[in-house]
């Protein structure tokens, strides 16, 4: 398989999401054992400044949405933010990966140079499509994912880095 | 430019590190201003069973390094674990840049198909270079990078996302 805007964009988000999926449900597994209101997890920060878990993990789907719609050419839909436990994150999750599926290699051809436009604190800034994926998306898209694993780790679940990379 | 092997690695790594640098210049900063022995920094950890923050940065290091080498067919040099302030593993992220500037994309000809062997845990495992890059070190080096700064979040150190993205 050669190299591609596919190839580091649906195959990565997928396989990331599915972990987080799975990272997620031990997250509930350790609440119900330790009756822990899985509420709390899901409010967790690292610093009163930064996203709690829900955000975390709603950002990490957004950029895998975004990303793939954008490059392919398309507007990304727009999903409300009412996830309220464990069980609708990972349904957002799941949703994320069933939208991005939709997207296979031959949607990308010239992804590369086209020209994507996003908003950033209400401005619209354009990027070409390689620099958004490489230097925005990806980035961004691990910032989240990493820093949910994070608070999770950090809350006490018993989670090790294999299960934010899972089997390659 | 098109998508390629030499486009998700060399300037990915670059751009990421040099902001980790950044990062952690503001870490030293904030030690001064706050007078805490930057050590107290650099041995802050998560959680009991993850890496300090030192760690962490190695290991962005040594992905970043070996990804690169071994893509263009070469064994990553070994360097010691040795740094103890900040400065010294700020040296090791220029070094780490130094090194993987050194290759050009022409290194990367044909480098999807390579059969890349890695050590983990004592066993070799071997890739082909589009999966070990993809889907070992793109998610390894972040998540190492954003828990770098993770760390330092958490300490107080007062970062926003703009610091770990840069601008694109």
């Amino acid at each position: 398989m050669q190299a591609s805007m596919y190839a580091f964009s649906v195959p990565v988000f997928v396989k990331t999401l599915g972990n987080l999926s799975a990272i997620l449900g031990k997250g509930a597994a350790h609440a119900e054992q330790k009756k822990i209101d899985p509420a709390v997890l899901l409010a967790m920060r690292l610093a009163p400044d930064m996203f709690p878990l829900t955000m975390q993990v709603r950002i990490a789907c957004d950029f895998a949405k975004g990303a793939v719609a954008r490059l392919a050419g398309e507007e990304p839909p727009k999903w409300e933010d009412n996830e309220t436990t464990i069980a609708e994150l990972q349904d957002r999750i799941a949703r994320t990966i069933g939208f991005i599926q939709g997207f296979g290699p031959a949607r990308f051809d010239g992804a590369e140079a086209r020209t994507v436009t996003v908003t950033i604190r209400g401005e619209p800034v354009q990027y070409a499509g390689l620099a958004y994926l490489a230097h925005a998306v990806l980035p961004n898209f691990f910032f989240h994912a990493a820093t949910a694993y994070d608070i999770l780790r950090h809350a006490g679940v018993e989670l090790g880095k294999r299960d934010f990379i899972g089997k390659v």
